[in-house]
């Protein structure tokens, strides 16, 4: 393990595990974009991709083979990959005195890992010893949560409800594959044939596919919103009212989202405060219509916010007593959903300085 | 004007106006699929149709060419026409004796002229003189309130929140075209070209397009939803919480929905009204994840229910005091939401004897 003296100094190689996942090949992109691309990083995937190569930047790299004995104490290593896998390979990592940033829903709900979003829990990196794993909230709960993280500050959060309009590419390529496949069949007057989820999506909403909650009729995106919002805001009893639904989209997330704050806000308030924070842009134009779409928001580092407007029956309560807001929001997934924030972390832990 | 003693008498001609259109081709489907294809039936259209023919179920109609002087006393004239051509046929007609049922928005909030979804208020079908002129609501409003309605009657509704994902024919045939062009060009690589929307629709999912009151954000879609459930239900302070936002799907729009209830009610008593109403079908196979979609609600009469469950914040109630409940809903908006429904008012007015 790492000894404590050590834990604060960078990491000086960076290991990108699942390089040729969706997820894998954006973290590669992002440490190339916000100047990590000079350092020593290795991309692994499995033995099936061995022999080509993943993009970081202007540098080809050669897909390496993961082994157990790969990892070097003070390795940063960024997991891509799927939950099962992603324990195994933290394991062996943090064995070997690594620090791993996972993407996985693995070690979410793991009390002895923190779940960090740097806008909104940036303090759960610190401790002592300083954690060595890190876990990376899922896509929906990072985007709704970087939004609602201003008006939380200014005002505290009652209860927020939201309708989701996710992209199919939370699912990996694949899904992505069959979106393209069944839209050209359907163009082509043939059946669609559905492959990675049970419905067909080309032309259609179906609610999220993740499994259902027999108790509660939640299915496991919906659960992830709120327990990993409890967690994240270390609310217990934080209430969100989650509706979750794929869409015919390639990459980027939606969500119509109502807020019921702590207190009392006017609009302007709320656009200040959402205006002035980082990781978020306003686009809200109302007289041409200009708002965040998945297609705006696709390979944009912020989240989108638009449409920042009172509920209409909130107009029925005077101005003073309005505390519900509705947005709009945008953002890309696969970006600040996942490997954007993964390697935000990795910066914020000062295992991947920034201006090094 | 049709005397009072007439006013009862079925119609021995129908008029479809604007027959070549996504709602007027359904109405004459509807026409012939419930029993009254046998009856006369004009099929009207703009002068650039004249020589073409369209279809009721196995007779060919040739499109006429309308004109002010076409009707007749006792005529039914089912318009599937905008708002200002609807306002200058409906003129002509109703001084011919004739009765109108309008698909358009025109005279939806006319006092004066009932806005009916026979599930919900056939009453407003009713008076002295009974009404001659008969609006449809819009289609999102349709199938919303018949979802509702029998938890309404049962328990009384305080408030409901409603996200829309709205199939692009709700904006007509070109906008269909539209999706189908613009999705081609995505999948060759090519840029898509808005034309009646102002933002791409091919994978891509956006606020609804009608234009925005300034002073609540909301757009016109969201103002009919909220305007026209207080009409439909005689509530001037009905509480509706409307985000209305298209989708990249071709027909059948799904709605995500919750509803506070006016008294607690359980699961399964919700659930039992839902499942003994006229206009619904639920699906809602938890196990195997079978829901509404747009694909499977297209061609049906019925608006589809699914995921009936309790949004997951009203859990920390006790389940005395339980007063939510979520939906998830699709229907085929061109069928319930329009063409359907207008011909189920005609029946229901006695203009269109089901069995006569």
């Amino acid at each position: 393990m790492a000894s404590s003296s050590e834990s604060h100094r960078p990491s000086e190689r960076v290991l990108v595990v699942g390089a040729t996942g969706v997820v894998g090949e954006e973290m590669l992109r992002v440490l190339s974009r916000r100047g990590h691309g000079g350092r020593e990083i290795h991309a692994y995937a499995s033995a099936s991709s061995s022999g080509r190569t993943v993009r970081c930047g202007e540098r080809l790299l050669p897909i390496e083979e993961l082994s157990d004995s790969v990892f070097r104490e003070g390795d940063l290593v960024l997991l891509g990959v799927d939950a099962a896998l992603a324990r195994r390979v933290a394991g062996h990592a943090l064995r070997a005195g690594a620090r791993v940033v996972d993407n996985s829903s693995a070690f979410r709900m793991d009390p002895a890992v923190p779940l960090v979003i740097p806008e909104v829990n940036p303090e759960d990196l610190l401790g002592s010893p300083p954690p060595t794993l890190i876990a990376n909230p899922n896509c929906s709960t990072v985007m709704l949560l970087v939004a609602l993280e201003p008006l939380r500050r200014a005002y505290g959060i009652e209860h927020v409800a939201v309708s989701t309009y996710q992209a199919v590419s939370g699912a990996g390529r694949s899904a992505m594959d069959e979106l393209r496949d069944q839209t050209r069949a359907v163009l082509a007057g043939e059946e669609p044939k559905p492959r990675a989820f049970p419905l067909p999506c080309a032309f259609n909403v179906f609610p999220h596919e993740s499994p259902i909650d027999l108790d509660s009729g939640a299915n496991v995106e919906e659960q992830k919103l709120l327990a990993e919002t409890r967690r994240i805001w270390r609310e217990r009893d934080a209430a969100i009212d989650p509706s979750c639904t794929r869409v015919p989209v390639l990459r980027a997330h939606s969500q119509a989202v109502t807020a019921t704050l702590g207190r009392p806000a006017s609009l302007e308030e709320i656009r200040a405060s959402l205006a002035a924070c980082e990781g978020i842009r306003i686009v809200d134009d109302w007289p041409n219509g200009r708002f965040p779409t998945p297609l705006l928001a696709t390979d944009q580092d912020a989240v989108l916010v638009g449409r920042i407007r009172r509920p209409l029956s909130e107009f029925d309560r005077p101005e003073p007593q309005r505390r519900r807001v509705s947005l709009w929001l945008s953002a890309d997934q696969l970006l600040k959903g996942a490997a954007l924030n993964a390697v935000q972390i990795a910066e914020r832990a000062a295992w991947l300085p920034r201006f090094a």
